[in-house]
């Protein structure tokens, strides 16, 4: 599959491609190894898998070479490692790769085919093999695609062809807490001269992808309170203020009759894409068959005038994760429950104020709070979304290399997740970021059954390896 | 307290209320047994000891001399006996006592003081000394009043004033579902005069009531289904349906501006109250800061031009009961749940036809549904509100009786619960209903620490002492 053209040039990316396809069963089990680990970050019953996660990367890392620590910080320790060459060698280009070995929880645990913490190989139509496990895509399998292309190079020539920074940590599902704060508290060893994340996902199973820019992220619960304690509805009922009613005008008015958010000023800071890239768009012929069809769907939930793509991609959303009250188990209660919560987050793009949004989701709120009710709203940490530059030079060395291993041109793309850390990076370290994964889009991030294709981690894993080549004969 | 002028002309009543006296530690005692079985109908998990719960009523009705048994139905069994006057004496008034021993769930479980199952006597403000567990007023120390009752008759002299049968179903709480098939199985065996049903409130601490009319019940759970599998919120945010979205419309849509419910034909068969009625009632002087403040609110959520005794009494409602999707545990988790569900409840008073209500429910659930999402709608057993006739003879031996031990006139009023059974007890054995209680408002029914007041418990047995001389003396 691979365009040998690009290979006779440089005997050393076919020794470490020959060697990273010597390594593949082995690289298998090492990532099943750390999938077994239930690295729960969001869950305070975990807190001892996660470090635990940390310390077998960090005993990865070492046996590659790298200077290598688990680090504390407030929350879940963060693994530092760096590999350098020679002293005395004339300067190399400096990466800093970036990723995270905590995991989303796996509710609804019915759901599993298999527990999320066992993972094994499962065929799946078009005779796809793919590794199911929680962690799987997000982030554990991505993040060895860039450890076992290190271990390629270490295998083929006793070095790394640039120098190599490697910090993951353990509170990306949790909002990344605390992890600002030790990138700043640590700029100098965290110098380099790009970051590379490998958390994002391809363009589809054959063709690799590029992310240019991130959707960022408002995440808020809210906790509508009304009587002191669950009442009878037989007998408060039609007199005493419903929660659940409460909250579901709160949610029902958050969008419009034409699926836009009704938030005051939401759309400010929003700028529509430029007439050249909504072409390669249209282009690119994004049906909803094609996105929706796979996961049951076919309607375009999202604001009516815009196409799917832009929806996904260049338009803020606004979407409850979570809701609960009142008697929610087998059988019937007439209760009228004293309170009701949920969960609702907003997806941002462009210049969007995340503190600008969090304030009118609460004036929209509170606006719709009874005088003898209560809310209580908990905001978790807010990012800006982030646009990368076009012409960063490691771009096109990116481009080629991708290339050179998919036999096909990546696509450059905008992302719908949030990475707040990849900001972060910009402003406290100066680096710009290169967004790479092998992620596809039926992966079941965050779902029961969550899988990585093994095409992915293989041929991941040669991506970096051309990659890391690419960066270090053209510079970054 | 007790008008000692009514018991002059009889020294067998002034015997049985000496007798329920000297009784009354052995009573609380045999109600903490009782309470002690957690017979919790709606959950499978409790079905031993709903049965343990028939057959401890069982024993207590053997030792008063009653032909009983546990009689089986497809779910839980009831307790059917019966107490006859000497073979060859004159023809006695014949009453049939209806209560239940099944409990209401108990969650949330964290907010009770003491373990539910674990009777106690408690003071609460006012030196009020109440008896608090889950069943002590709903409906195991309500049934006990009258059960204590028949003690004390036996024991002053002998017999019973009345021939009485007892029916104690285990799944009120659960819809009362296979009792109309049992009542209509045993018609020739259920023969009697009047029923007397023991699961209603007081006026107040001090002023009994009598009620006359009970709001019917339509009880659904709706599941709304979107994608195949819970999705990440950046991936398909903004374009993918998202089910708390559409059950929130569909709950917020339940109720206009004006707090009426929208549900078309819903007020069919809501008849306005007599003048007389509506007289009164203004005179009881309900207010907001009467009724709500107590529970901690101050507004009534009704139908804004409706008084607050009639939206808790003549008025029809609806209220979400319970709600649930997506992620609902500590911290942040960036979900498209697949599903969500909820559960809706409507009270009904007069014509009202529980069919055309959940009709017109199912009409409003499926109008507000996507067309690439899909809905189930799950149906509980419904009723119709019942009217008893104020002319019913047994009525002023009640009202009398109850004003002897309270040395205050009943108030006759409606009840916003449902006790739907009352209705088959009218269509398929011809028997009205006398419906006395002495439940407070404050008792925390369907809540945590639900209480039952020892004042209550102790008049109440007196009261039924006197309620069934009253019958004895003056017929049904």
């Amino acid at each position: 599959m691979a365009d040998d053209k690009a290979l006779k040039d440089d005997s050393q990316v076919v020794a470490a491609l020959g060697a990273a396809e010597k390594h593949h069963d082995g690289a298998l089990g090492r990532l099943f190894d750390w999938l077994r680990i239930p690295s729960i970050s969001t869950d305070p019953a975990y807190a001892e898998s996660c470090r635990e996660a940390g310390s077998w990367l960090v005993r990865e890392l070492e046996e590659l070479g790298f200077e290598v620590s688990l680090r504390e910080t407030p929350g879940h320790p963060v693994v530092l490692g760096h590999y350098r060459g020679e002293a005395g060698g004339e300067k190399r280009p400096h990466v800093m790769f970036y990723g995270h070995y905590d995991v989303q929880p796996v509710d609804p645990l019915e759901l599993w085919q298999e527990p999320p913490f066992e993972p094994r190989i499962a065929t799946i139509p078009f005779d796809r093999k793919v590794i199911v496990a929680r962690g799987a895509a997000d982030d554990k399998g991505q993040v060895m695609t860039f450890i076992e292309a290190c271990r390629a190079w270490k295998a083929a020539t006793g070095t790394l062809p640039v120098d190599v920074t490697v910090l993951v940590e353990g509170a990306e599902e949790d909002g990344s807490k605390h992890l600002p704060e030790f990138v700043e508290a640590n700029r100098a060893e965290l110098a380099a001269d790009l970051a590379l994340v490998c958390d994002t996902t391809m363009w589809n199973s054959m063709t690799p992808a590029i992310t240019i820019s991130l959707r960022g992220l408002v995440y808020c619960e809210v906790v509508v309170r009304a009587a002191d304690r669950d009442l009878h509805s037989g007998m408060f009922g039609g007199a005493a203020r419903n929660p659940i009613h409460v909250l579901s005008r709160i949610i029902a008015d958050l969008h419009d009759e034409n699926g836009a958010v009704t938030l005051a000023g939401f759309y400010d800071g929003v700028a529509e894409p430029p007439a050249d890239v909504r072409a390669q768009w249209e282009k690119l012929g994004l049906t909803p068959k094609k996105y929706l069809g796979p996961i049951g769907l076919s309607e375009p939930a999202g604001e009516r005038d815009r196409m799917l793509i832009e929806q996904i991609q260049s338009r803020p959303t606004c979407d409850a994760n979570g809701i609960i009250a009142g008697y929610t188990g087998e059988g019937t209660k007439t209760v009228i429950p004293s309170q009701a919560s949920c969960k609702v987050s907003f997806r941002l793009v462009g210049d969007q104020d995340p503190e600008a949004v969090a304030a009118a989701f609460r004036a929209h709120v509170e606006a719709r709070i009874p005088a003898d009710c209560s809310v209580e709203i908990i905001e978790h940490k807010g990012s800006r979304a982030i646009a990368l530059p076009y012409d960063m030079p490691a771009l096109d060395a990116a481009r080629e290399a991708l290339a050179d291993e998919w036999g096909r041109e990546p696509v450059v793309i905008g992302n719908g997740g949030s990475i707040p850390i990849v900001g972060d990076f910009k402003r406290t370290l100066g680096l710009d970021s290169l967004l790479i994964g092998f992620g596809l889009d039926d992966d079941r991030v965050h779902s029961p059954n969550e899988k990585y294709d093994l095409v992915s981690f293989y041929k991941g894993t040669c991506s970096w390896v051309r990659v890391l080549a690419a960066l270090a004969k053209r510079g970054v």
